[in-house]
């Protein structure tokens, strides 16, 4: 592969901030070099209004949010969990088709975490997919097997965070 | 300060990928949100044909490329250094101005290390800035001074790199 082009499997882990937004970033640079990118959000729900699918919007990307906005706080986990497995559905072909050089599942590891998604099918999906499709998977607890079949992942610590140390709220532009 | 707007200093630090991308993220977003938003490069030079550099002429956003590319390797080191204060000399009125929202100083971190730009005086900038602005400041080695001033620290670590552990070089749209 040395050399040649070659997509990977980029994952953005950690308690700390930053993980979507480098993906949204990737997302942009890789924009930048006309290449076809796609983020599908795996818990943000339709309603909130996001800095990234107003720019999304702008820009001609492609941002589906896919989630109803719950987890673990869900008050129908069956629901939840089937929304889940029907957004990695919707998932599957992008980043087998091959249309896409960037496919980025944003918050995908909580549905790995609660075994809503089999992160067997996510190993496997990622390794028939196209050579050229770079793949990024974001969210804290990404699991030990993702890990592995990763190319490169990334940790983002928390040092230091305004909102628990200070008592700020959570700022536009810069939170959501 | 709680509940009102309140501009952050935001450091994106560490060994891993992910700083200068987040960076781009949290500018993308507030784009988005219709704020008004700068990047100003410390080492990257004018040459390189980022992926950044396009999509940000795309969308009118202004990243500004101040570095030659150099630090430690430098040729000459005198010069190099001077850039940098140049460079901080002109992203001063613009932390200072409240014509911004979003000022992100990508790679300021390593003229700070190698003292050609005073952390005192980084410091003392970031804290006669307008209430609303928001400065993002990126690179490994953030200084511990830096660190106490900022509201937001975020540590890039590095888990897997496919261009350390698998020889893969560098990919267009991920890594520039």
């Amino acid at each position: 592969m040395a050399g040649g082009r070659h997509g990977l499997v980029i994952v953005n882990t950690g308690d700390g901030k930053g993980k979507t937004t480098a993906a949204l970033g990737l997302l942009l640079r890789a924009w930048g070099h006309d290449q076809r990118v796609v983020m599908l959000q795996f818990i943000k729900s339709m309603g909130r209004s996001a800095g990234e699918h107003h720019a999304a919007a702008k820009l001609g990307i492609e941002i589906t949010p896919l989630g109803d906005g719950f987890t673990w706080l869900s008050k129908d986990v069956e629901r939840t969990a089937q929304l889940a497995m029907d957004a990695w559905e919707q998932a599957k072909p992008l980043i087998l088709g091959g249309e896409y050089d960037v496919v980025v599942l944003d918050e995908l590891t909580y549905p790995l975490q609660y075994f809503w998604v089999p992160v067997e099918e996510v190993i496997a999906t990622l390794a028939a997919r196209p050579a050229h499709v770079h793949v990024v998977i974001t969210g804290r607890g990404a699991p030990e097997a993702l890990i592995e079949a990763a190319d490169l992942v990334t940790e983002m610590r928390l040092i230091k965070h305004p909102y628990r140390d200070q008592g700020i709220t959570a700022q536009k532009g810069v939170d959501f």
